[in-house]
């Protein structure tokens, strides 16, 4: 337990590293898409040069996993191999090819009386990520922000605190390679609780952002309590939606691979909604083809007529995101049931409609209120990296500013740039 | 005073207001340009058919704001006239005549798996808008948000109640006549704190964005306790940077209007920076030419040296919006100076520098983080309508989302929309 003073030092730590941030925004927002550049592959290059000692940190964070008795599933996302290093020095060398968003000019236009408009992408400010085991994020995060010139504040879990201070070390050496300031990219040193309550505080105004990376405990208490604007998604109860007009092999094949490629990503399928007029056939081959590939099924009547061995699905199970080879089926009348059950259940993250009725699939596409709608593609295809974009640092199912993956575009602003030649009001 | 019981009325009252404002939002959402334009046409029918009743409740509000013995300014601003009203009308059918930004493809690209990904507009939730004692605001809001499909709440000033129901009534006319929600615009009809109180704390989820539109005391309670986002600006403190290499006339003209055109609008230049190696004679011409339109300068001691009659300014005036024939006024060295006076004590609302040294107006446009920069032009020109982006509901200096002036395009999100041909993830 934390004893008085050292709470207070948290506190005065905590501003300080704000206001290190906050100075190292205009240096960082100034930085050219070359220094940049050289500051990412010098970093994947020390990541490279230096993984026995991120080795060696990482097993002590996985010896004292084990001494907690830490979950497999837990230690599987702590810990690192040469496969998993050599994948994060990737991860920041495709953030280096990736395109500069800073100075983007993304829209121009003249006025009648000649003053020529600009506006053009910024810096966002200074981000907050807070993470839980992975660490990688560490690396992800602080390129990805660094890429949009915007400093970053990573707060990771204490169980991979070793770990994630390796990989920062080869992040702050990568920025001084450049010419960059350290401050660009800080990690707390102390991950206890009082630094995540700064840090949603706002750290006294110079936090502009906060991103959460990990389980729905986390992003649920910062969405409660931050007084700064967040970029996340709390569940993705995401359906997929089989219409009538469905092609009947296609149907099959989209819905195994929504659901099951793989179970634990936001993107999986939880809930499949079978029009009532598909074919008997189609519906039962869909229901088969899932319990082959080994989920659970949890049905309505109407699926467990289809499905016998398909448990009952409670109330309670429509508003559940299993991340597990389970999913919850019912049978609707059509896309207006559909729309009902999804506007009442969904998380607003990604849903999915088969079907070749264009009828329909404009309804999906105009009535459902998400961030990521998709014809005749697997809700699996929820990821930054698939629509093209690049590294994410998360998706976000809010409305403000960032929606669906939140890339390096996302994490810029922008202002207006007016270009006259004496123009004076009249 | 409001009783107890009375105070749990307003509670229950506005979680009532926020449920409807968003089962409004679907609906909206849903209709089409010709339905929302058909409305706003409406509603500019209704205001001018209806103006003799609304002159009536204006006349009630002056007549309270007479024995309230509010301030002459107040009372301009409230006052309806005949031409004030037929301005009214107009400014809806503008809004009608934009074009409507639901729907706008905003990017379109094919990935290499053949899946087609469009970024596409959508409304944006619920906005709710606080304002003061201009009646102008319930139409102008009402229409602007209407316009991008999204559900508003409009909690008015006390002193303007009557003014402002009246002119509701004819919005409510319009949305009935094109057969859209009643609760597509709502109006508080209780003005009192427990009001505005709900909606800073969001209507129990049913709030997505405030705007707040009145003086600075208003501006600064939403920023500091609302806690959903706010689009908004506390102050305008322009700076207007006048480089050695100006054109002397230019700058003569764009300072004197950037300042005096109107003093009290946030657009309004506060804080002249000359520099240093500007002849003394433009420097000369600059201060007298403001002096003559009648503006009060307060100077440094070189700004006095050129300007005898230039008051004292002190360290307050740095940091001071006038909003008034008043300007603060010093010399600087330079861009350089200029910059760091600039991120000292902007506002980050708009800015302008005069030269003709294109490096040093590259420095201005890449180092000053305001939301409008200007190049020789004035900063009166800071403005939706002066942008060409139509009506605009405000100017933001956050940065999130909406940054600069606050139209109707800055009223809505978007989601993805994914067309496949069957595509599962591998």
């Amino acid at each position: 337990m934390l004893e008085r003073n050292e709470q207070g030092e948290t506190e005065s730590l905590m501003a300080d590293i704000g206001r290190r941030a906050r100075r190292a925004a205009a240096p960082l927002a100034l930085a050219g898409t070359e220094a940049k550049n050289t500051a990412l592959l010098a970093m994947a290059e020390a990541i490279e040069r230096g993984s026995t000692a991120i080795l060696a940190a990482n097993a002590d964070d996985m010896a004292r996993a084990e001494q907690t008795g830490l979950a497999a599933s837990f230690k599987d996302r702590l810990k690192l191999t040469d496969e998993r290093i050599a994948a994060i020095a990737a991860g920041i060398r495709a953030i280096a090819a990736l395109p500069d968003p800073v100075g983007d000019v993304l829209a121009a236009w003249e006025r009648p009386n000649g003053l020529r408009i600009e506006r053009v992408r910024t810096p966002l400010g200074v981000i907050g990520v807070i993470y839980e085991s992975r660490p990688n994020v560490t690396a992800d995060a602080g390129a990805l922000c660094l890429k949009a010139g915007n400093p970053v504040v990573l707060r990771g879990g204490s169980d991979s605190l070793a770990s994630s201070r390796a990989i920062h070390a080869c992040l702050a050496e990568g920025l001084t390679t450049a010419g960059l300031p350290a401050d660009a990219i800080q990690m707390v040193p102390v991950p206890d609780r009082d630094a995540v309550g700064a840090m949603l505080s706002g750290l006294d105004g110079n936090l502009d952002v906060i991103v959460p990376r990990g389980g729905k405990t986390l992003v649920a208490r910062v969405q409660r309590e931050a007084r700064v604007p967040v970029f996340a998604h709390l569940e993705g109860l995401c359906h997929v939606y089989v219409d009538r007009s469905a092609d009947p092999d296609m149907a099959r094949r989209i819905v195994t691979n929504a659901k099951m490629r793989r179970t634990g990503i936001c993107g999986a399928a939880e809930t499949l909604l079978l029009d009532a007029q598909l074919p008997v056939e189609t519906k039962s081959a869909i229901l088969a083809d899932l319990a082959a590939a080994g989920c659970t099924i949890r049905g309505d009547e109407h699926v467990r007529a289809l499905y016998p061995e398909a448990e009952s699905a409670c109330e309670e199970d429509w508003s559940t995101e299993y991340l597990d080879a389970i999913i919850s089926a019912r049978q609707v009348d059509g896309i207006a049931e559909a729309l009902a059950h999804i506007d009442r259940y969904s998380s607003h993250h990604t849903e999915a409609v088969i079907a070749e009725d264009p009828d329909v699939v404009g309804r999906f596409f105009n009535e459902v209120d998400s961030a990521i709608l998709l014809h005749n593609a697997s809700t699996q295809f929820a990821d930054g990296a698939e629509f093209g974009m690049g590294a994410e640092i998360g998706i976000a199912t809010g409305k403000m500013h960032a929606r669906g993956p939140v890339g390096v575009e996302q994490l810029t602003s922008f202002n207006y740039r007016v270009r006259g030649s004496g123009q004076t009001r009249p």
